[in-house]
C-alpha cells in the first residue's frame, strides 16, 4: 500500500537516534536521565513537535541494538527477511560489501593457554592498533583455503571480520565461543549435511590462525561468531525513494545502516564531531540523514546516571547545530530504552518526537518519558516511524479518492 | 517468537481483575465507579505502576467473559483455536477434569407445562441446594444411554453440566432452549451427518430427564445449551514456563482458568476471602495468582453505581494484604468494561496498571479510566498483557544482538 502512495521529492530529513536514551523511574531513580537532564533545546523542539513513545519490536520484549535500528528503519524485525546474522553486520559495517553467497563471520581474537584453554575471550581488550596489525599479518597468511577465498578485516580492538568466498559455502554452522574461560574452543560443527565443506575449511581457518598467532602474547587464536549470510533487505531508496546517509561510529550501526543501502561516512564518537559530519555532507542528493549517539546507551548499561545525563545534555549544546541546516523533518528518538535502574536494555516504550511544518504540534513540553506519555502519536510500533518521516516531508499522496 | 525469549524464575506474579471494572460518563453519570471511589490503595499503586487501557478482543467489540479472559490469559480470543464452548466451560468451571472426546452440556433446570410449554427458563431460580439434590436424583437415575457414560453434575442454583463420554460423539448439536417461555423446548438437532448418533441419545437424554423430574413442582425439565467439545488450548505453564493459581468463585472464570491449565482452588465469594484463600496457597512452586471479582460486573450491569463504587472500595481496603504478600509483580485490571450506564458489557477499554521493580512509574496517579488514558502502555491489546506480566517478571531473554 505504501509503495503506491510514496513520491519523491527533495526535501531532507534528520534523524537523530540517541541510543538507548529511554529510562524508567523506579527505586533509587526518582527521574529518568531525560527528566532529570538540562534540555532546554530539546525542549523547545517538543513544544514545536509531535510527541510519542514507540514500541520497539513487541509490548515486554527487550530488542538488541540490530532488530532495534531495523524497527526504526521501517523494516520489521520479527520477519526472517530481515533477520542479519552479527558476522553480516560487523564487516558490513567496516565498510565491506557482502555478494549474496559470501559467508561473513564475527571474530574475537582471545588468548589461549599452551594446553588449548582459553584464558581471555576478548584477549585482553588489545588496543584497536593491534588488532589492525594482527589483521594485517593473518591477512598476508591466509589467503585461501580449498579453493575459497579467505578475507580478513579489522573491526574494533579485539573484534574482526572474516569473509569466506567461493561456492557451495554454508551459514549454518555452530559458533566457536564456548561464552567462558577455562573451556576450549568449540569445534566449527555444521548444523546441515550442506554445510559439511564449510565446517572443514572454518576448522582449518581456526588451525591456520593459530599457527600464525602463535608468537603473540595475547592475541594467540580467535573464536568464530555469528557465522551468517546477508539478508535480502530491500534497499532503503527502493522502498522509500530517499537517498540514506548514516553518521555512525560504531560497526554496529554502521551495519545495519549499510544492509538497508544507507552511504556510510567516517566521523569522530562525540556529539560534537558527528553533528559537524552531517554538515559537511549535508545537501545535495541525499535526503536522509542518520545519526547515530552511541554513549546515551552505554551510560545506561554501567547505571550511571550522570553520564547519560552530560551526554543528553551535550546532544542538546548540539541541536541549534542541527536546527541551522533547516531540514524539513527532524526526528529525535531513541532505538530502545536502557534504565539506569536496570544497567541493561529494556523492553519500555522509546521517547520519540518529529518536527516538520505539519507535524502538528501537541501538548508535550520536554522530549522525555512521561511528556511523550502526553503525545499525539501515543504508543506506538516503531517500525511505523519511517510513514510518519515520509508524511512529514510531503512524500505520501493521498489514499482513495 | 516469544516463545524462544522465555526463561523461568520463581518470581510471583498476582494478577486481581476485577470483572467489568471499566465504566463511562455518560448523561446521569458525571464520574465512573472508579472515578468515584474512594481508593487511596488503588490510587497508591498506580503512582507506583506502569497504567494504561486495553481493548479486550478488538476496537469497537463488546466481549462476553470467556473471550475477554483468554485474552487476559494471553490467548487470541479469535483464534478459534481458543473458543471454547459454555457446556465444556461450565463442566471444567466445576472442576471437572473432560477427555478430549467428550461432549459437554450445560443444562438449565426449567418449568414444563402438562402440554410441554415452557413456563420458566429457570426453573423459579430455584437455590443451590435444590439443584445439588436433583442432580443427585438424575446422576442416580441415568447413567448410560445406547452405551455412552452420562455424568450430571451441579454448577450453581439451576444451572448444571452434563458430559457425554463414549466413542463417536460429536458437538455439532442444536440447543433446545427455545430462549422464550410460551414454547416447546427445541430438538436437539444434528448439523452434520456424524452428529445423528449424539443428537439421538440427547433427546432420549432429555426425556428421561422429564421422567425422572415429573413429580418436582419446578425443575420438572432441562435445556441443553452449548453443547461443546474441549478445546485445544495449550497449557499455561508449557506457554509461558508459569505455573497457575485461579481463585475464582464462579464456574465460568474456574472454567476458563482451568482449560488455560491452572489449579482451580475453592474460595468464598468476598474479595476478603479470596484474599486470604490466595494468601494460604501463595509461595511454593506456583507463579500465577489469578484472583476474579465477579460484583463489579454484576452491579454494573445491574446500573448500580453505588454498589459497583462499594465493591471498588471493598477491594481497595484489602489491597495491602496483596502486597503484604510482596509479589513480585502485581497487576490490576478488568476483562471488560461493564459501564453502569449501559448496564451492559461495553467495548471500552479497561483501566489496567502493572507493577513492579522495573515498570517504569509513570504519570497516572489514579486508578481510573480517565487517569490511566495517561499512562506509559496508551492503549493496547489485552492479549499482550502477558507479555508484560513476562518482562516484569524477568522471564524475557532480549531478542536479538
Amino acid at each position: 500500500m505504501l509503495r503506491d502512495l510514496i513520491v519523491e521529492n527533495d526535501s531532507k530529513i534528520i534523524f537523530l537516534v540517541l541510543d538507548g536514551v529511554g529510562g524508567i523511574r523506579a527505586p533509587g531513580f526518582p527521574q529518568t536521565a531525560l527528566e532529570a537532564a538540562r534540555t532546554p533545546n530539546l525542549d523547545r523542539m517538543a513544544s514545536e513537535s509531535a510527541c510519542g513513545r514507540s514500541v520497539p519490536v513487541s509490548a515486554g520484549v527487550t530488542p538488541g541494538s540490530g532488530p532495534a535500528h531495523f524497527a526504526l528503519f521501517g523494516y520489521d524485525p520479527l520477519d526472517p527477511a530481515n533477520d542479519a546474522g552479527r558476522g553480516v553486520v560487523e564487516v558490513t559495517g567496516a565498510g565491506f560489501d557482502l555478494l549474496d553467497d559470501d559467508v561473513a563471520i564475527r571474530g574475537n581474537f582471545a588468548t589461549m593457554s599452551k594446553e588449548g584453554i582459553l584464558t581471555d575471550r576478548r584477549a585482553g581488550r588489545i588496543p584497536h592498533e593491534e588488532g589492525v596489525r594482527i589483521c594485517r599479518k593473518l591477512s598476508e597468511a591466509i589467503r585461501e583455503i580449498d579453493g575459497v577465498q579467505v578475507i580478513i578485516m579489522p573491526v574494533r580492538e579485539y573484534r574482526f571480520g572474516i569473509v569466506l568466498r567461493g561456492e557451495g559455502l554454508s551459514p549454518e554452522i555452530d559458533e566457536t565461543d564456548p561464552q567462558l574461560t577455562g573451556m576450549k574452543p568449540l569445534f566449527p560443527a555444521a548444523r546441515v549435511k550442506a554445510a559439511e565443506r564449510t565446517s572443514r575449511i572454518i576448522a582449518k581457518l581456526v588451525k591456520m590462525i593459530d599457527e600464525t598467532l602463535s608468537g603473540e602474547e595475547k592475541a594467540n587464536t580467535a573464536l568464530m561468531r555469528g557465522i551468517s549470510r546477508k539478508p535480502s533487505i530491500e534497499p532503503f531508496f527502493d522502498r522509500y525513494r530517499l537517498r540514506g546517509a548514516a553518521v555512525a561510529a560504531y560497526p554496529l550501526y554502521r551495519g545495519v545502516a549499510r544492509l538497508c543501502g544507507m552511504d556510510l561516512f567516517d566521523t569522530g564518537f562525540s556529539p560534537a564531531e558527528e553533528f559537524e559530519t552531517v554538515r559537511s555532507i549535508y545537501g545535495g542528493d541525499r535526503h536522509f540523514f542518520f545519526i547515530h549517539i552511541k554513549k546515551t546507551d552505554s551510560y545506561g548499561e554501567d547505571g550511571n546516571i550522570e553520564g547519560k545525563i552530560k551526554v543528553i545534555e551535550e546532544v542538546d549544546a548540539r541541536i541549534p547545530a542541527l536546527l541551522d541546516l533547516e531540514p524539513d523533518v527532524l526526528v529525535v528518538t531513541g532505538d530502545h530504552s536502557t534504565p539506569c535502574a536496570m544497567k541493561s536494555h529494556s523492553w519500555h516504550p522509546v521517547p520519540f518526537m518529529i518536527r516538520s511544518r505539519n507535524c502538528g504540534r501537541d501538548a508535550s513540553a520536554r522530549f522525555c518519558e512521561s511528556e511523550c506519555d502526553r503525545g499525539s502519536h501515543g504508543i506506538f510500533p516503531a517500525k511505523s516511524i519511517m510513514e510518519m518521516v515520509l508524511a512529514n516531508s510531503g512524500r505520501l499522496k493521498k489514499f482513495g479518492a
